[in-house]
């Protein structure tokens, strides 16, 4: 998605060789027209696909969730990072590894709000390694439910985790794949979204 | 708000005689038609009042905000809850003492992305006590905005305050003022939003 790429070369943050930083737009400032344009290119790549339903993590998967869900015209359901006072029985949970924090932290879902009846889009904001994006599929995975596609913002190619589940046979499209980060320069993989 | 009332009463989970759960629309599972609606009603509110961002809280304000910011057009700013790995002369800081978790935490806002120059809609998705409020309008003093509006989707009225930041002078506009929950029975304030 050309749109996107662009704010990522014009205001993207790159620190070392590997952490691109999107706060200007997407992760703590939020350009709703532009992802506004970002659910409605998720719309036209999964539409006609029976989607019930789509999932995120918190926090910054949930705006671009919800502005997807606008075009798909379903709810989206979120799931909850940090221990649970309400553990038990009435809730889906999962460990995610986070190498940014060097520790593992717990991602829960309500079983009111996934059941095997569910055809979801996953859709998140980054795609790195792809263990956000693992917990999600497990919980999702508990809950019977089918996964039918997944649907991310910037794909960082290069840490191999898209490449990892796609070989496990899972749609997944990406907006922005950055095939590389070396010396501040970023390079994009060909992509298979419009060009807007 | 009649349609979010009518969801409060269809829907809402009470908990004793003050919490009212809205998992099952606003907070695990989002309702993202229900929440345009309430965005165009916040625009109804608080529009020709030059506001150029709307300020909230991660994780459950965010999808309330975006969706009033698209009849806006201006970016929503959330702040982050937590430590951050971060902290230094670059972001906002302010503490929110919790009576949920017992317990105070964190919120950051970065520097860049507050000024002076602002004229902010500060949206959140519970009013109680108003701690959180408070933390959010401490982070705008700090960055010497202007709050010219806040806007809640939920107000706990018996909680107080409410109460409490409109005798400051804020504008505080609720689509939805508890008055009492008693023996699992709501009862609604009069409000002045559009009975839609």
């Amino acid at each position: 998605m050309q749109l996107l790429k662009e704010r990522i070369l014009s205001e993207g943050q790159i620190l070392g060789d590997d952490v691109l930083k999107v706060d200007m737009f997407l992760n703590h400032q939020i350009d709703v027209a532009l992802l506004d344009e970002m659910g409605k290119e998720f719309y036209r790549l999964f539409e006609n696909r029976g989607i019930n339903k789509i999932v995120t993590i918190e926090s910054s998967g949930i705006a671009i969730a919800c502005m997807a869900a606008k075009y798909f015209q379903v709810p989206v359901v979120f799931a909850k990072k940090g221990k649970s006072r309400n553990i038990g029985d009435d809730l889906y949970i999962s460990s995610v590894y986070s190498f940014t924090r060097l520790d593992s932290y717990l991602i829960t879902v309500s079983k009111k709000y996934l059941s095997g009846k569910d055809n979801l889009l996953i859709i998140d904001d980054f795609l790195a390694n792809g263990h956000a994006l693992s917990g999600i599929m497990d919980i999702a995975n508990q809950a019977g439910a089918h996964i039918e596609g997944i649907g991310i913002a910037i794909e960082k190619a290069f840490q191999g985790g898209g490449d990892r589940l796609r070989k496990k046979g899972l749609d997944i499209q990406s907006l922005a794949v950055i095939q590389s980060i070396d010396n501040g320069k970023i390079t994009f993989a060909d992509d298979q979204t419009e060009k807007i």
